[in-house]
Parts: structure tokens; sequence; C-alpha cells
């Protein structure tokens, strides 16, 4: 999985009808310094991510093997909120000390 | 999911035959800041979209999700007509204003 | 999918025997302007293109769908030689002039 | 599969329910020279890695065909820790030395 | 596929049952001219390629298609051994001429 950061929403009404109902959001990637990278991915969503949160999205077929996501074409998915990141016993990112401050 | 905007088609008459039947867009990628990306992909269309229009690609296995997509070797495909792309409250693109201006 | 210019073949005569049969073309990736790309791809062939067509190719598991490569280790499939290549109203490539001039 | 270093643990409270139960590293791409290379992958981990061990990592599908990961969405699983790479008649690394040194 | 010199080995005894008695060669991809690109990749091996050979790779679910591959969590696997590549009737590689010179 990569590292993300929420930064918006796409909105698509005319869409197949596979996609009903699937929160898209916009997501930057992030490096493992916690730099954003121009890199982007917009990805459907199961855990009510906000925008700022930092998260953790897996691409390809694994987007789909959640219960509900079999039939929806999706190639990416946030997968979890990131509470914490920790580099050789460094703390890179707490979700605590990021909504603080 | 990646955002590209539609520039073209491409017409394959000598194909596989399970590829009949399938419109073929020349799509180009679009970075978040909706600049294009010198990035494209060939996809199969399921919605219709037209010249110039934002739409949102699915890759891998994700375009042989939908009904009637999977015996086509495609990995790439149409999903949805974007309407909106909205980045931190800002609205990024939307498709009204596009056509309007 | 991907436009590429066909630039030779690929010989194996020690491979695994799902591969028996198999005819490899090496591909060069074209770019959506016409130009090549500094990256290439050896791809199954099931529509028999020769060398400098362009073709379509399609990656992953779509270079399985088709009947009789389902069981055929292949990652890279052309799927179809190109006719067009229409952007914006103006022709890119047609096959007609490629071979005329 | 690709070589990587583990580096840290991204910890994930509010993820997708499948995803309980899996310890998640934050590895760092090597390259074929030995050198830490920009790039990094949040995978699943099967076989107990430690911080600054060597590992193999599987990515795509791949994470998902071990017992117990096929309903898992990671598209990035630690499958092995590496005790040597030999290029060429030459130790690029040993597991041991690096322990010592 | 691309194409790919054997360069060395990775071993790893502490890895996922379903990998045992899976042999790991490092792979370093080949550009189209048949110079080095620094991009490398840890394949199983079905043809006994040894040092110095050029293979053939394929990656993602194409490395579990042959028998006995299905169920061990490669994302790459060698499926031959090149003998020649040629590109616009010029041979670029010939295992023979390679092996003599």
């Amino acid at each position: 999985m990569q590292i993300a950061k929420v930064r918006g929403t796409v909105v698509s009404t005319h869409k197949t009808r596979s996609l009903t109902g699937t929160k898209l959001l916009l997501l930057q990637f992030m490096d493992a310094q916690g730099q954003p990278l121009p890199k982007y991915e917009v990805a459907g969503d199961l855990v009510g991510a906000g925008v700022n949160e930092w998260v953790l999205v897996s691409r390809g077929s694994a987007a789909r093997i959640d219960d509900g996501m079999e039939h929806r074409p999706l190639d990416a998915l946030v997968v979890g909120i990131i509470d914490t990141v920790t580099v050789e016993n460094n703390r890179l990112y707490s979700k605590k000390d990021a909504e603080r401050g």
C-alpha cells in the first residue's frame, strides 16, 4: 500500500451503474519522509476518511476484495486511516499531533 | 483511478474478435492541478464520453468488471464523466464551467 | 492499452511448455504525438502484425482473456492493428498513409 | 519481487475489518547495488521481519495467494527474509555480516 | 514481457511455506538496444536459466499461470531463455554469439 493524504473529492453523475454509491476521494501520495509527491489517485473510500487525513491506499485488484466491492470497477481503495507512521523508532507521523496543530 | 481528458479515438478493424463493438478513446492524463501530463491511455468507453470531457479511467483488471466487459482484453476503461473535482474546498474543475468557457 | 510499433521478434526455444506456439513481438511504445518512447514490451501476437505496423497492446491479465491464451504466462498481448489515430479531428496516424509514404 | 529493507511500521486502528490482525511494515526499496531507492511500500508481513532486515516483497495479487490472505485488501506482502544476495559470484548482501557489522 | 539478463541469486530460508523449492534469480532489465537498465527484478525460475543468459520475464499474475506456480506468492517468473532478438532484420542479440565471444 501507499501512504496518501486526502485532498478532496471527485463527483461523477454520469458513470457506470456499478459505481453508484461509491464515494470517490482525491488522494495525494506522500513519500517515506512525509513529503507530498507529484502523484495522485482517485480512490473509493470504505472508511469515511476526511480531508487532510493520512490514509492507506491499496491499488489493483486489492481494491475489490472487500464485501460489496467485488463488482465495482475500482483500481484503488482507501483501506485505513493512519494513526502513526514510525521509522526506526522515530515517529514520522501521528494523527493526534497533526490534529492538534 | 486517474483523471484524464478525452483527446480523440483509435480505430482498429483488424483486431481480436473479443474487441468487436468496443469504442476506443485516446485519453490524456491530467495531474492533480488540472495540467496535462505526458502520459496517455487508449481505453474502452462505457459512458459515451466526448472529446475534451474529463473522465475517470480505471486500469488493470478493473476494466473488465462491468457486465459485458468480462471477456474483452481491455486493461483500461472509462468508468465515469467527471462533473467536479474539488481540492480543499476549491473547485479545480467543473464540467459546467468548462463547457461555458 | 498503449500504442506501439512492431520493431522485431524474440525467439526462445527453451521456454515453459505453456508458451509453445506463441509468436513473440518486440514492440516500441509511441507517445500521443506519434513519437517513439524509450520503452518496449515483448508481447504475444493474436492478429498477425508485421514489422513497422502500429498496434494496440494490452498488458497485465488482459493478455490472457482471449480463447487459447488463458493458460499462457503472458503479461502483454497485441490485440489489434491500428488503422487510424485521431486527435481533436486531426489524423495523427493513418496506416494507409504510412504504407504509401 | 523487489528487495527492500524494513524501516518501520504503520498503525491504523480505523480500517476495513478484513485488515484486522495484519501487521503493516514500512519498507524501503533497495537497488541491485544494495543502495536505498527513494521508493517505499507499506506491506503485510507473514514472516515476522524486523527493522533493518532485508526482505523480499511481492506486489499485486501475489500478496493474497497465501492461506489466510485471500480476503485481505493487500497489494504488497513480505514473503521472505533475505539471507544472501549474490551477483556474479560476489556477495552483495549477507544477513550474517549485516548483523555482525 | 521484458528482456532481462540473469545476474545472480537470492537466498531466503525464512520465507512463506508456499515459496519452498522456488529458485529465485536476480535479473537486470535490458533496453531494446541491448543496454542494461537501472532496474531489476527477483523472479522465480521455471527454465533453469544461468548467470549472464538473457531471459524473458513475465510479471504480475502471469507469474502464477504455469502448473505448480498457482499457489506461490510470485509476481515475476522467468518463462524462457532467449535465443535471438531481431530488430528490423538486424540481430540485436544471439545466445550463440554471446557464448562464443
